[in-house]
């Protein structure tokens, strides 16, 4: 059986619970989980004033907490309800500017592991292919 | 005269104004700016409800956006008021999980320029010399 | 037609040959071009006492070098023979410490450009699915 | 007594003997260690057809072997002879074209650990203070 076939460790509905136990500025904010699979995570964050900036276009730190929770329920996806798996380490490279529209990120993990599970995420604004960011990162899980 | 003496093309009044203009969700998130040298700018975020998560401490998307922030006074440190100046790659590590306490970023430029400017930017909780978190990044300059 | 069906604007034996020409180390090192496609490029280094490090694996700056490598292809796939192409910046995570064997490098372009040129790596031991390292990285183009 | 007093946990001419038993490549690349301190370390390369590329300046992957060296050095100031630490994850801005004149390479540990050692690393030209590249990067400690 392929991996992607696998079911994830979490669901949606648990890792937005999760979610809104733990960070309920998350959901607050406009952020939401369109789905788990093994080892990747789609999530969604509206346009709104809390995530916009000078240009009309979307904020880069609403870019980033994107794609860090897209990572988190992509590393979840794999070792189920951990909510101490913290972000060691993540780089991000915005490629265009968006236009003020949800944006849509896919996170999947590259190398899964116990204490350090490392992913990609793709950014993209819905109905549009082309990536408007791309980032890469690390999260540190603890042990027990 | 050092660099470092030189005054900087924008000042913290000005930047804070500045700020509230195009995104007035710094201010309101609890983000201020103390300092503003040439090439150096010091911000500090509050430790509130919107900024933290899971495990009692300051969540990774908010010392994304101090970081973020920080870098983008410094650079208009140097060229002065550019609203449209735009972060193309920024790299943070987390270096040890901050208290919940108000946290300061002290950004410096390592390479000025009229269209890609970098620097780094080191986090710390106030009243602590030990680094929290660290990032680099390049912000691009609209030309004319 | 789908970008993957374009032809290169840079061939293997043309690549080879600017290789030769401007970087004659490259081939003297080991490394060698597979695959040329369009915003892709495969490449491959030896392992030899040149690449190798302590603890019977593959040294970090010939995983470096070879995914730079690639990456340049990958430009120069996209832009055709500009030898001036120059990496303005390079972020790389070490997965696994891949045994001595032949490293197989495939680099994508993200993000074509005219100024700047944003592409990922992947590379993986030969007749080994799992990948040992993952890059990102940008070049510079210069104008003219 | 000042972190920076304290005496190294590994000298510059026990640093060169681990290199040459471990990395012959290393010395006969041109690579040389000039100074070690308590999480510090200065390397130096020399400009050779080795380590040039097309455009008269110093090869990209040279600097990062020179960066990666220097920081295992500063890594090693601190912990001693540990030869199978690794490099986790290495990020590099190549900030201006070197001449073909030796580079330095200054590197000093931000959070000294047990398991993970995260530090950053300043490339310049000798004899010129503006730095060429900068990086920051992370070193996994075997256990025991």
């Amino acid at each position: 059986m392929h991996d992607q076939e696998k079911s994830p460790a979490l669901g949606v509905a648990d890792f937005i619970r999760l979610l809104d136990d733990h960070m309920p500025q998350v959901r607050a904010g406009g952020f939401t989980v369109l789905e788990m699979g093994w080892g990747r995570c789609v999530m969604q964050v509206k346009a709104t004033e809390l995530t916009s900036r000078a240009g009309g276009t979307i904020a880069g730190p609403t870019m980033f907490a994107l794609a860090d929770l897209a990572l988190y329920g992509a590393v979840l996806s794999q070792i189920g309800e951990v909510p101490l798996a913290v972000t060691s380490d993540m780089n991000i490279h915005f490629l265009r500017k968006p236009p003020l529209r949800p944006l849509r990120a896919e996170a999947r993990i590259l190398k899964p592991g116990k204490r350090l599970a490392y992913g990609e995420i793709l950014i993209r604004s819905i109905d549009d292919p082309v990536p408007v960011a791309h980032a890469t990162g690390t999260y540190a899980i603890p042990s027990g």
